[in-house]
């Protein structure tokens, strides 16, 4: 007998309430996305290890799950290598999780390519598994929630996903956040103004990314690690935090133009003022923040990038952006794409501290108690409740009044139903409201008109 | 570049409309499935392999997809292994993906003992994985849909079992289906009435198993072939077929109880007859028709069993019976469990070609053209038709009028909205049906009244 019953390291199991939760929110993001012109897709749980590897960089290679070989074909992989040690992990597996919902995106955007839309706008919830080291709130297995836009370079793209998610977040009651909005040639203007050499450019992003870890001093030394001149960094800070000197907008967008002189890095300003200004007729340019030193590390983004933040709560709820290069990895040609991932794991955390799932009822409306004699009965008034599209639980065994309370109490039933000999000889069904104490009696012959009245659905 | 972009073999990519198949019949098992009072467990994609080996029997342990150690792990397991020669899938994995739903709940039944109901009423719909070799209709990666109780030797529990897959199929349009119903005490009594050795039993009820594809002659054969008399396996086909000759479940219960002497297979058709007369307070005992030649192969059924059968269609769309003696492995004490698995694969499939999926339109309400120079009013207008609860998709790019017309088709729009600079001038937003080429026109002050009555929501 096994004697560790949890699940495996990383992951969790969730019963009846996590998965109300979690259904409660999935639902308003699949609604919003829907109502925005969005499509489903769901890709299998693991790919081809060629399609993955290699497309994560070397560290996220080596947490990807591996699925070996299976009979014979391990076998032979097996036998091959005798004498010759290749690393057990190239030569013995053939799948693996998928570690993302981009990378089956664009392999879904080769193979379908035919008959798929033009603009090919879809979400994607689904679970990713990542060997990271587990942490509290980092999970080895966890959703993803990604909405993306391939095929248009057009910044109605950026305007309408910055806009879905924005209605996702005050669909789920979040009042207090932004959306810090840059745009990669923008950055790559200010690293050239500050003097950094363009090959440095990479190692420089990834030192601002850190911005909001490290604080201004942090990514200076950092930059200066990198290989960066002081001067240089001074300079780019100052121009990363001279547009932060207000909280407008436009402002914003006026100092960096004074500070910019590539035409690729002006392009990138002309476009952030274009989802300004689209934004301002979608109702979301408030939610808008200009943000200079925002960087998103993952270097395949090619323009506009954005990222959630909500005050008081360190790290993001999501983020995304423009990138142009990586969704025709498969297809042999450019796509232009554009999305947004939504964090749903720290979505759901932040959502149960703020008390948004008031209600805890797993949803029992009514437990049928069991007297025996009547049962046959009471699974006849039952059935005709369901039909009634109540939630109803008939208690299996018969029993005594105690071990039916505390059943019904630990399920959370609203009502407690009863159909013994004396209600059954009198044609009634006698319910106990479990929040009042109350009583109250239903003809038999009239649970089709009067039972919803007594028990009103929720 | 890769060149395969399939997924991997046995699995399935699904778009927008297969999705939306999905959900629908999914949605109605969820709701009667919680309407009879179970509540949903999801648990991990993977277990550790320990949890899943020597679950299934040896063919099953092949069909495991194993996760291989990670890092330094796989590296000493390697070194480790140097002239030992262990097969490499029982030293290079720690991890499977799960193979049904059975193990998980027992896993669940032992680790959350203390906060789960005395009676364990719970549905799971989650994918399982099995390295079966791909055919038609069948898959390594497919959904399971399970409901099981735990905790109750009740009848009450087949019954309501039986009773909620009854309500599922016909919310889903089934007329034509009926629930074979039989008892392995029954089985096993029949068996020795036809003067079978008890340790024969086992490989009798495999045979007998195969009824529905190899006919009663071929049953006979492998009984035969299976080292059982030819006197024997003609009685044991008679008396399973004397049951049969009656299409009433009284009649049948009647013969059956003429050829039985052990205590156990008498309880077994006590049991049988219990099911049938609460089925009947339930109205669902129509639906059942007495089966002495239904087996189900897997041991692990102590009591009643079912099947779903569908006239014309050749195996099951899903069965399931009582096991008492599973779901306690992990908790180590016996805990009684009857369940049904429904075969959603299957029931897609079926549904498919009877065309329960009328409505192919892929849900996108209005599609909003783009003419360049008004698409951030368009977007504001989009916006106020989202918030009515309308699935609305704006064209991402200016164009012309053939591209974008060919576009909502593509994408099943009911509505194509214009607003050019005419139409804002005259203060109007202009809709055409795409079923019936109508066009409308509803003032811009007035979208919020006007629209819904144009576009009446599904």
């Amino acid at each position: 007998m096994n004697t560790n019953t949890n699940p495996p390291s990383g992951t969790r199991d969730f019963l009846a309430n996590d998965i109300r939760k979690r259904r409660q929110v999935t639902k308003v993001i699949q609604e919003v996305y829907e109502s925005f012109g969005f499509e489903p897709l769901e890709t299998p749980a693991f790919e081809n290890l060629s399609t993955l590897l290699g497309k994560y960089g070397e560290e996220g290679d080596q947490l990807l799950f591996r699925i070996m070989l299976r009979g014979e074909k391990l076998q032979e992989a097996v036998a091959q290598n005798v004498g010759r040690d290749v690393p057990a992990e190239r030569l013995y597996a053939d799948l693996a999780l998928k570690y993302d919902l981009t990378v089956p995106l664009a392999r879904v955007m080769a193979r379908y390519a035919g008959q798929l839309p033009k603009f090919y706008k879809r979400y994607q919830i689904q679970p990713v598994w990542r060997a990271d080291r587990p942490a509290k709130g980092r999970f080895r297995e966890f959703m993803q929630c990604d909405v993306d836009v391939c095929g248009s370079t057009a910044l109605t793209v950026e305007t309408e996903v910055i806009a879905a998610v924005c209605t996702v977040l005050e669909r789920l009651q979040f009042s207090d956040f932004s959306v810090a909005l840059n745009h990669r040639e923008v950055l790559r203007g200010l690293i050239e103004a500050a003097g950094i050499a363009a090959e440095l450019e990479g190692t420089a992003l990834v030192a601002v990314d850190k911005w909001d870890k490290i604080g201004k001093e942090g990514v200076a030394a950092e930059l200066v690690n990198r290989g960066i001149t002081a001067t240089s960094a001074t300079k780019l800070l100052d121009l990363l935090e001279v547009a932060s000197a207000t909280s407008d907008n436009a402002a914003r967008l006026a100092m960096l133009r004074e500070n910019l002189k590539r035409p690729s890095a002006l392009k990138g300003l002309d476009d952030l003022q274009t989802i300004l200004q689209l934004s301002a007729a979608m109702g979301t340019s408030q939610r808008l923040a200009l943000s200079p030193n925002l960087a998103r590390g993952l270097s395949y983004y090619t323009g506009a990038i954005f990222e959630v933040v909500v005050p008081g709560v360190s790290g993001s709820l999501g983020g995304g952006g423009r990138y142009d290069g990586l969704v025709g990895m498969f297809a042999g040609r450019e796509i232009p794409a554009c999305g947004f991932s939504l964090g749903l794991e720290r979505i759901l955390l932040l959502l149960e501290e703020r008390g948004y799932f008031a209600e805890s009822s797993n949803g029992l409306d009514i437990l049928f108690t069991n007297f025996g004699d009547t049962i046959a009965d009471t699974l006849a008034l039952a059935t005709r409740a369901r039909k009634l599209g109540l939630s109803c639980d008939v208690y299996c065994e018969s029993a005594g009044l105690k071990p039916q309370f505390n059943y019904a109490a630990g399920r959370g039933a609203r009502f407690v139903a009863f159909f013994g000999e004396r209600e059954k000889s009198e044609g009634k069904l006698r319910l106990k409201d479990q929040s009042t104490g109350a009583e109250t009696s239903v003809a038999v012959d009239e649970i089709e008109t009067a039972l919803p009245r007594v028990v009103v659905k929720r």
